[in-house]
């Protein structure tokens, strides 16, 4: 998977399991990664802390975290005052953040172009989360053509591309991936309701994805809980 | 232009000459504007009081400024320490912000979501401004079919529109579409390097396209300018 001679790429890390493996896939294929971190007013801060930690340990370049208050708009129980449910429903989730990838994306792509890089990678996965509209292969290829005409990288005629390694894997084999890849999971945070410790509470959507992932991958869960 | 019995709409608002015609466009089209403002780190605040008086005179229904630091991203003379010049150049402009107007739609986007507005309006314009990659035709249509993609009002079948009602105008003619709608221009700021009172510097490319506007359009330029 060679790009040539611009190998800097920005890696968008949210400290949970996914990002993580990403970064892991990005530095292994010989990236010069620049992870980004987005603080959007999501409870799970303890996630941020993760993720300085996690781009230090597995030898990101540079990490940033950038600021964008999401609480305004609201709409979500991981930005607003809805509880986090702890049974999974039918159709999209309310735990789903409006219009969070698009954001994300477009944050990294300001990025990706003022330091010339040529890819972003993003752990989005339409298996585990297939609720939410933005985990979309179809999603994935509209951002990378929309990046391409948004910026001087697409005029400059030296295209731009959005990795998304994780898209078809279940959490199983992203868990398997992981181990592979040398990752200390026990660094990573995936719970929408962590303590200030980072500690997990075992109980909503995301915590239950991540518990029956190692399970099935047949690996230890390394996780630290709360209770 | 009916668009069926969901009259909101989101529209963003910068407090400068074209997103406030945009604004009045939208109000006399019959839409219930949620006006939006992004506060990026610019240099140039003052426009951001603009939008407040501009949102409340016109007869917005609401109005939000929302933060997003993109000093941390950098790469542009209005976020980061690059004068402003004051001849137009070849190509991009350095006062291009890198995937500005990506990040603003994306924004305004999931304040849609959350609102159920089919609709956001932009002030992007292709004539005076044909040095931004991300103010041209196809990046507006390229953005309206991500956005599709990437929320439940795609989802549900209920499309979003993306309007960019000055896309094909000279500055002369939205001088004189703006008088038409009854704007008083005096309350909008466009100057890259206003003062704190919101006076122009009559001098970067910002002033000098506006001043440029009204004198082509035959009306009296009513732009306070700091000397």
């Amino acid at each position: 998977m060679s790009i040539g001679p611009n190998p800097h790429a920005v890696v968008l890390l949210s400290g949970g399991m996914d990002s993580t493996v990403v970064l892991a896939e990005a530095l292994a294929a010989g990236r010069t990664c620049h992870a980004l971190s987005i603080r959007y007013g999501q409870r799970h801060r303890s996630e941020l802390e993760a993720a300085a930690r996690i781009a230090q340990a597995l030898g990101a370049h540079d990490h940033r975290v950038l600021d964008v208050d999401l609480r305004l708009i609201g709409g979500s129980a991981l930005t607003a005052d809805i509880a986090v449910p702890e049974q999974p429903g039918a159709g999209i989730p309310v735990t789903y953040v409006p219009a969070r990838n698009t954001i994300m994306l477009s944050l990294a792509l300001g990025l990706a172009e003022v330091l010339d890089a040529r890819e972003i990678w993003i752990g989005v996965n339409a298996v585990d989360y297939s609720g939410y509209p933005d985990c979309r292969p179809e999603f994935v290829a509209a951002f990378e053509r929309l990046a391409n005409l948004a910026t001087k990288a697409g005029v400059s005629g030296q295209p731009l591309a959005i990795r998304a390694p994780l898209m078809a894997m279940t959490k199983a084999q992203i868990a398997t991936r992981g181990i592979e890849l040398g990752i200390d999971f026990a660094l990573t945070v995936s719970c929408y309701q962590a303590d200030a410790d980072g500690r997990a509470c075992g109980q909503c959507d995301a915590c239950r994805l991540r518990a029956q992932g190692f399970e099935a991958a047949g690996v230890p869960d390394p996780t630290r809980y709360a209770t």
